[in-house]
């Protein structure tokens, strides 16, 4: 019995069999795949499961609201408003939650106040009046408020509010023109919507609170360590005593540093809500949470300069050694102990951080790699034909990157007009390639132009 | 008569007068400033003024379902759902309100369908079984779906998705408990959700429509054109000929490349959305878009070699040129060729994506440069004294610049550890500051050890 073993050499004697069974075989691989996915995004972060059973559990706190009689009574059918709050107030961290709720409840009251005194305004003007007046409020405050998003500030810290608040004004204004008993309407929504809210504030600050704050706090000392780690790797890998020729390419360390240089939009929304998180464990109320965003910005800085000396260690190749082995040596050792003090001492901040105590520790290391810059300059100094050359070698070193950076946005771009499908150029452009001057340079260059 | 004018010095016979003056000249001052703002961001883009009005106006017509009594008849109060709809899928660009439109027509589909067949489930269970099932059944949905936002695919193009789903869901579950004519009411809820989407796509589509692709496709040539300036501005001011000793620190052309390299999130959610559009315009249906994040990429890291280039010019200063003038001369020569050469490439690229043709006029610059590398290079290899060091000591540059970025990081970790109060160290490090073997070099460092 060879049927369903999802072998494709042997045909059997139903040929539709042994396809089903490689189908069977494939979706089991599929299957197989995406429940590995998502157990390392359970094991990446546990609280997410945590998140996921929380929201559940406010929902179904919220909905009894609505199952047990004696309170359906009190609130009518604006019960589902609240289930309805919980389902889009409730957020991953405690800040967000946090920031939602508030905007809500408070963009709710002014919006139904606004509606009422709209209404009120709008009756003036006779049955006739009123739906024309009604709808002319809507859209002077709808497209007012909505401008108003496009303000930095209000964008990042009001967003949700103001989206609340045009959508309380438009349907206070809506419904009042059918609604009997507008302000008891208002007061129910109003309450069921601070239900929702109260319950979602309880469920994320009492069962298991992830903390916007506590999240940004060790995300700069994580970023620190990686940062660390790349100059450790440095130290081991490229300029110690045993380094081989061996190609640096796909080294790991030469990677930790690249999740550094795009973690702005995480700490800058991490720091956005830790502003509305009341004070919890070491972190008081008023927190210098901005003061993450500065590290945040140099850490980036730091993981740029990283990025650059990347390329170059990884592009030009160590010329033999043939001349001035002292001086090679003097620079070397420099460089070995630039990158093993400032990795001590990121270490040491990256410690500081993690315990909460000022970094005096790092003190010494950053001396030291100081100390050891000074050295170098002066070493180099000393050299005057050397010293002469350097700095314009160096600039003309970095400028020949922007070459290469250049030539890979062009393919890029050569790219995207094949897939694209560009027109071509109507003149075809009569391009002389400048050759190069002597055979020596070992990059020689093969462009088609014209084509 | 000099009252009211908010001088500071002169205090008149009434001692609140002047007081109330400056105070109403320092709010005319805000509102001067706000207002000022607010046109600043309407000049920047004036679409935004055309996209404010278009929220007003499909709100306003969307409202109209309401107030016109034989569609209000067939709606009953359901009808508030499709301005409910139209305030939270309305969006800036096409694609992004049909990305939210289409999300939200599916899921409320979908859960509603489900939510109908659990409550068909739970009925079977009785009056004392039926609200305790639906509890359940909510939890699990609920907890599952917050779950899938996790995963990264979902998270990027469903999000909002999930998020209507658990919201109809619920809604539906927990209101099948009360209502008598659960069919009913879902069809009628699903219809004006419908005419809400409907209402959304015409106002987007139809009135001055903000295309997410077309505004990918500006970015790329834009920062195309940010990187070119970048090389132009290297050229004339840093390399050219008389190029005197002022410091370069503050030049607007070392300014120009920062902005590319917070573009990421811009371009990620631009490309999500320019997925979702139609064809229009140059853009067919299934335009190339995420070629525009490669090109993104290769910008930012262009960008951030730019940024290294940048540190390098404006600490470093150049050492007094005495010996082999010669070298450096055709060094400078060579750097100005590869930054002009550059530039020019990139303007034509950015013209290329611009028109839409392919960039084949680009060829000779980028040969012209890489031309100028080759023989940059071979310059540089000539000289065996200076080809030894040169390698090691551009690394060590790197590095050296390492030390000053991690210094920084110090810096302000240390300005962290005195605004949030962290506690000091127990044990006093006691750490010797290695002196600087020399009194030669000139960065002097002060730093205080075991404070």
């Amino acid at each position: 019995m060879e049927v369903g073993t999802g072998s494709n050499e042997k045909i059997g004697f139903s040929p539709w069999w042994p396809f089903l069974g490689s189908l069977v075989e494939k979706l089991r691989g599929r299957v197989t795949g995406f429940l590995n996915k998502l157990k390392k995004i359970a094991k990446d972060d546990p609280r997410r499961i945590a998140h996921s059973c929380k929201v559940g559990l406010a929902l179904t706190l919220v909905s009894f609201s609505y199952y047990v009689t004696p309170l359906f009574d009190g609130f009518g059918v604006s019960a589902i408003w609240a289930v309805l709050t919980v389902v889009v107030v409730m957020e991953y961290t405690v800040g967000a939650t946090l920031s939602k709720g508030l905007n809500r409840a408070f963009a709710t009251l002014l919006a139904a106040f606004l509606g009422v005194g709209a209404h009120q305004i709008a009756i003036l003007f006779g049955e006739k009046g009123e739906p024309i007046l009604l709808g002319l409020f809507v859209f002077i405050l709808a497209a007012a408020a909505t401008f108003s998003r496009f303000i930095p500030e209000i964008k990042a810290r009001y967003d949700y509010g103001v989206s609340i608040f045009i959508l309380t004004f438009s349907l206070v204004a809506v419904s009042s023109y059918r609604a009997e008993e507008l302000i008891q309407l208002a007061h129910q929504r109003l309450s069921t919507i601070v239900i929702g809210v109260v319950t979602c504030l309880c469920t994320t600050i009492f069962v298991i609170p992830v903390w916007a704050g506590e999240d940004l706090h060790k995300l700069a000392a994580v970023n620190l360590d990686k940062l660390a780690s790349f100059l450790e790797g440095l130290g081991s890998e490229c300029l110690g005593e045993k380094v081989g020729s061996e190609s640096l390419e796909g080294k790991p360390f030469l990677q930790v540093h690249k999740s550094v240089l795009n973690s702005k939009p995480t700490e800058d929304s991490l720091c956005n809500f830790a502003r509305w998180e009341p004070g919890h464990g070491r972190f008081r109320f008023r927190h210098p949470w901005k003061q993450y965003l500065k590290i945040g910005a140099l850490n980036r800085r730091c993981a740029s300069s990283m990025e650059a000396l990347t390329t170059y260690i990884t592009t030009s190749a160590e010329t033999q050694a043939t001349k001035e082995p002292e001086l090679r040596q003097k620079i070397r050792t420099a460089c070995l102990e630039m990158s093993s003090e400032s990795a001590k001492a990121l270490r040491e901040l990256s410690k500081a951080i993690r315990t909460m105590t000022a970094p005096a520790s790092a003190n010494p290391h950053m001396a030291a790699a100081i100390a050891a810059t000074g050295e170098l300059r002066s070493t180099l100094s000393k050299d005057a034909d050397i010293a002469d050359v350097l700095h314009v070698a160096t600039i003309a070193t970095l400028v020949a990157e922007l070459v290469v950076r250049t030539q890979e946005i062009f393919g890029s771009v050569e790219e995207l007009a094949r897939l694209a499908r560009f027109k071509s150029p109507e003149p075809i452009p009569k391009a002389t390639v400048k050759p190069v001057s002597d055979g020596e340079s070992p990059p020689h260059v093969a462009i088609q132009v014209g084509e």
